[in-house]
């Protein structure tokens, strides 16, 4: 039987849903290392929708997170309110501002950042099941507020950014620099993240920590 | 100098765009390859919006192709309507319906479509400048009419679907059947082609398929 990974997808749009780059090379890696990728998205409002072309916020439009990530997912997405850690073998989350905007409020709010319910639910859930979990670009940020609000001591990285690292650990994350092509491991909680656009300069550059990012998060996989 | 390949996209999600898969894989796929792409799309709307989670028509809503396909490009996008066979040596164009919906009417009206003014202008340029062409996916349908209407004769491959083949033949194409891992190029006019999502059935499959489109389209490059 192949792994199960869920990826949780925030939209379809760097600036305000899940990088698309991001995404689609996590697919592509899940595919090629053996495994099969359960997408899932939560059934919520955008925070809002920027127009890609000119960086504006786009006033009066509003769009579904779980209606748009199913652009990614070519339809083939669950509702994050269905899903349990129990039909999965890992999580990773992708990055692009709607992890910040959509399934916390980071981007917003910083350290004193709220999740969202059924997001940090599957988080937890999968930590109590000791099943590995991988966060990409700025999704650490979701994992460092569920963590440290149930005091886990973890390290993590989103790359080299010194006020984001800061309010990571106010959050209570150890952060490791790190650059785009590589990532950071925790094995005491199998917890994996990488910088991807945090750093990127490039696609390739992504791409490659994204790559190791996924077959390390499969090799925690009792 | 890094080479510059243009790649045409057609708004973002499977059903009333660029299909995202296709688009990413081939923008990683030039990167990796020491080039660098130049994305570029026609400022129009879109034929329609697809809800890509029930697959019904978004009655009412209308989005635009340029804008809708800079969330691919992470705002780095052209207006097509610049673009000019001058500034690029070479051209790819990604599937998915947006390539038969808004790049041309092929979706609605088969072999008696109209390709776009600024679309079919680029590609006349191009084979002018004997500068290569691939296309992925159903995109060759966009070849087909343009080459067809000149008369001009050569290969392709939309992958083995019988009646998309047909169609291709009633434009002027010879079609030639081709697994979604592999591609089919055409030196006499240096046009590629690669079926991708037209017959493969997974990420990885496509992906093999146009990583080795964007090789051949380069090592086209006089």
């Amino acid at each position: 039987m192949a792994k199960k990974i869920g990826v949780i997808l925030s939209g379809c749009g760097v600036y305000d849903g899940s990088e698309i780059h991001e995404a689609v090379i996590t697919l592509l890696a899940i595919d090629r290392a053996g495994a099969e990728a359960v997408c899932m998205a939560p059934d919520i409002d955008q925070m809002h929708v920027v127009n890609h072309l000119t960086g504006d916020v786009a006033e009066g439009e509003s769009r579904n997170v779980l209606v748009e990530s199913a652009r990614i997912a070519r339809g083939n997405i669950q509702n994050l309110a269905e899903a349990a850690a129990g039909d999965i073998d890992a999580l990773i989350l992708p990055g692009g501002f709607g992890a910040a905007k959509n399934l916390c409020d980071f981007a917003v709010k910083g350290p004193d950042c709220a999740v969202n319910p059924d997001v940090a639910r599957l988080i937890r859930e999968m930590f109590a099941a000791k099943k590995p979990v991988a966060a990409v670009c700025i999704a650490p940020a979701i994992l460092s507020q569920v963590l440290g609000a149930d005091n886990v001591p973890h390290q993590l990285t989103i790359g080299t950014d010194k006020g984001t690292a800061e309010a990571l650990g106010k959050m209570g994350s150890s952060h490791v620099q790190c650059p785009a092509r590589d990532f950071i491991v925790d094995e005491s909680i199998k917890l994996v993240s990488t910088p991807a656009y945090m750093s990127a300069g490039s696609i390739a550059e992504a791409a490659e920590g994204i790559e190791k990012t996924v077959q390390a998060l499969i090799n925690l996989i009792d």
